[in-house]
């Protein structure tokens, strides 16, 4: 094995512009601007329980810093450098220049600088943390929302557990390419996150299924909400090819989505559709915060009384086995 | 496997002082001091690689912040968040609450804060990034040091490596407890690092064996060294049970001391002795820096020219397989 320091010298050492030391030191040095509070989140891959075994490392590079990402866009924070921990059991250079070209492509895009790492052998896993600024006291956390505030669903939930489905030989799309891309390259929502501060009251990231995360959401802001089953965003995944109900299913509890779930005041709804527009992105409604906390209603439509989602519950959306 | 929200909020939710938001949400959020720069370091401990399976959780808890606190140390920064990414193959609750005490343990006694996380299922390995501030333009790097600087080791090298061969079953003590507690809860250098600002030029942390990280400063500073042979600390070794040969082996090529190697002007050599004092906590003059750029000579005492480093060689060095 080639040692840690060839590695990184070879792999991983890429001119950094705000950083006043970067990789090769014992810690890496930067400034944060003042006025600013810094965010800081983290995220392992595993082999075998965060991607199946043989996926494409540049795919991999991509996705382990892109699942961060959408973690510091939940907050509404501008990404500015990483640190990357990879562990490998073998030395495969075709493997790592490939991975580094996907990390460093994702890097490019979102204007993160790799500040600093450590290369171990063991079995495949690749740790990112990942720093952003946010203006002080402008973060949208889990806990800001208010009840009568709208709840909204970026992009196309469910699409990257579809993807999932196909790859394990449990679904076949006439064209999976869209589902698969959702999988292996999740766009992290960081402009939209960026400029949904001072708009969203409450934010998370949904990477659990929608279902769980909106629970997380309530919990946090000690609210309850009612989800409006047929706002759901059902038509991308039935276009892809999937039926009505595997397409609620993996939109409900599928994973791995990295599309931000947010609440945002009513009056907001204009500015919603504004942005979403600007950004190529679609917003869609898909609830309403209520007083009651912990109580999640499903509404089947202007008819018929809202009722309990553990009525049609967690099992039901299961994916199936 | 209970979910890792339950986990999290068991084992590794503590209050925090220091930050605006700690774990619970998709991102921390901490402000860094005005005149400060954020030095950040990252290391992964992974089963079978950096520890034997069977190593007891409180020992590995401390371990893990203990190496990243040594990083930070060799910077000159003062230690103050951190995130925590734990893989687990499965979940042993009292497994679990003693890694989580002795990770606290260590947070607790160089007051660092836990402020996020991540837990996965996968083969066992832990992820520490951490955060410290340094004051500006007065961190200790690797490549500020200059010909004619005195270079200094703290501590006890070598000694961790006699715990892993007593372990090993490859050596034995009359009392291997020294030996053992260095390689378990090796003590980072916090107080001493933070002190040396302003006294030492260059400095890093001695992982790898105090020979290659000898080598990788006089790169980093583009210089040369004499090393004292004479002056190597063997007595404390050899005072554990080691007999001459096997004390200079693991002092030079041992690996895992977590000592800080220094580089001062001979006129802090009171200085030195002074701090050392108060510290409790030996500086060891080890040898010289020079102008020859990668020329690393061994001088044998006051008689006899000096000759190079890879005469004796590494492989003298080497441990016995």
């Amino acid at each position: 094995m080639p040692s840690e320091f060839d590695l990184i010298r070879r792999y991983f050492t890429r001119p950094t512009r705000h950083a006043d030391l970067a990789v090769g030191d014992d810690a890496a040095l930067f400034r944060v601007a003042s006025g600013m509070q810094l965010a800081v989140t983290t995220d392992t891959l595993a082999a075998g329980t965060h991607f199946l075994h043989g996926t494409p490392p540049h795919d991999l590079g991509w996705k382990t810093l892109a699942v961060n990402l959408s973690d510091l866009a939940a907050m509404g924070a501008t990404p500015r450098w990483a640190t990357l921990a990879l562990t490998l059991p073998a030395v495969d250079e075709g493997w790592l220049a490939a991975f580094a070209e996907g990390f460093f492509d994702c890097a490019g895009r979102y204007g993160v600088e790799l500040v600093g790492g450590d290369t171990t052998r063991g079995p495949l896993a690749m740790t990112v943390t990942l720093f952003g600024e946010v203006p002080e006291g402008q973060a949208i956390t889990r806990s800001g929302g208010r009840a009568g505030d709208d709840l909204w669903i970026s992009g196309w939930p469910g699409m990257a557990a579809l993807g999932l489905m196909v790859l394990q030989n449990r679904v076949q799309l006439a064209d999976a390419s869209q589902a698969l891309a959702a999988l292996h390259r999740p766009t992290p929502r960081v402009e939209a996150g960026e400029t949904l501060r001072g708009i969203a009251h409450a934010m998370l990231d949904v990477s659990d299924g929608l279902a769980g995360d909106l629970a997380h959401l309530c919990e946090c802001s000690r609210l309850g909400v009612t989800l409006d089953v047929g706002a759901l965003p059902l038509a991308p995944l039935i276009a892809a090819g999937a039926d009505e109900t595997l397409a609620r299913r993996t939109l409900l509890v599928g994973g791995d989505d990295y599309e931000l779930l947010f609440s945002a005041p009513p009056q907001a709804c204009g500015a919603l559709a504004a942005l979403a527009q600007k950004l190529g992105l679609p917003f869609t409604r898909i609830g309403q915060f209520t007083e009651e906390a912990g109580s999640i209603l499903v509404a089947d439509g202007p008819e018929g009384s809202p009722y309990p989602l553990d009525v049609c519950g967690y099992d039901h959306f299961a994916l199936p086995d």
